[in-house]
């Protein structure tokens, strides 16, 4: 099979994708170039607004056309309590939920027995500063169900443990095992409602 | 759930390419803007090169990065021998199996119940023009063995009913209902070695 290296090309930057493989990526772009002027370009042109626009929040780092995202600055949510998300993948699907109306902090993913990701990149300095400085009285943990969700959560009550703040996490009845953002709004939003004290 | 403008734009155009969903874009867009230096601008630059160099080849209707294609272009494979296939998927799937070395005609897509696919879109006047006057003198009819593909393969045997030209179908051994482009390649390869000839 010779194709020509511009499609292999971009057949193999689809097949990066997450959940994409090589039959789903070439299905992809040759659907793209099928319409070039309209499919191709539509999608260039929504890349290029997002690469030019979208921002990783200084604060909680969520993602939004500003620096400061939109959960942080309004005054419409609750700031004493913090929800703490591996991703903005959880953080969307708590949103999904509409059980919540406190503010996050983003990890930026879990921390890893290969130690791919260290206690640092965690920033817990920084929500520790925000803690003590901006009222906060509540910390979520609402790292995924998974063996290295879980040792995440451990990892931030013992370093939160000295301070005067309630930490929880989400009630059972999130499957072991599960990751949030594939549960079903009911069980997500019915976990963040009955949420247990750690320890 | 609200998520910038530029996010949800984004999201919503993967959403529309084949095989994905709301779910899946939304992981592939926080994946693209997770490393928005790298990821989002390499995606970009591969499709901004598609954009730019990827023709339609004026003969066959293959993608290529000239306007007549390296299949038509070539004197290594047979020129008297066109295989029909709907898609360049399809063109692709029988490339794979490494059993045909004639040159193809793409129809563009099946000719389908609604007629959104229309018979003159098939371009069979030039499939026709070339059979005449370039030495072609079999044809293997590669639709997918679907309701709307063996009714676009009848339609195609029935034009070129009354001219000398040797028609074949892939040989049975696709499963009914099957597309080429989900074939593994041993299948495909013998049903081309097993071609039939049409009635
Ligand atoms: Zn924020
Ligand atoms: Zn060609």
């Amino acid at each position: 099979m010779r194709k020509t290296n511009e499609v292999e090309q971009l057949i193999y930057l689809f097949s990066k994708l997450p959940g994409l493989g090589q039959r789903s990526s070439r299905r992809i772009v040759l659907h793209l170039l099928q319409e070039k002027e309209v499919r191709l370009k539509n999608l260039m042109d929504g890349l290029a607004l997002a690469a030019s626009k979208i921002q990783i929040c200084e604060i909680c780092r969520n993602i939004d056309s500003h620096n400061i995202c939109h959960i942080c600055t309004t005054s419409d949510r609750n700031k004493s309590i913090i929800a703490i998300v591996e991703t903005v993948a959880e953080l969307w699907a708590i949103e999904r939920s509409g059980n919540f109306n406190g503010k996050y902090h983003v990890l930026g993913g879990a921390l890893s027995a290969s130690m791919k990701k260290s206690p640092d990149s965690l920033r817990l300095p920084q929500l520790l500063e925000r803690c003590m400085n901006h009222g906060v009285t509540e910390l979520i943990i609402a790292t995924n169900a998974t063996l290295e969700g879980q040792t995440t959560a451990y990892f931030i009550t013992e370093y939160f443990r000295n301070y005067n703040l309630k930490i929880s996490r989400l009630a059972n009845g999130i499957p072991i095992g599960g990751e949030l953002d594939y549960l079903d709004e009911g069980t997500l939003s019915l976990a963040i409602a009955l949420r247990q004290p750690f320890d």
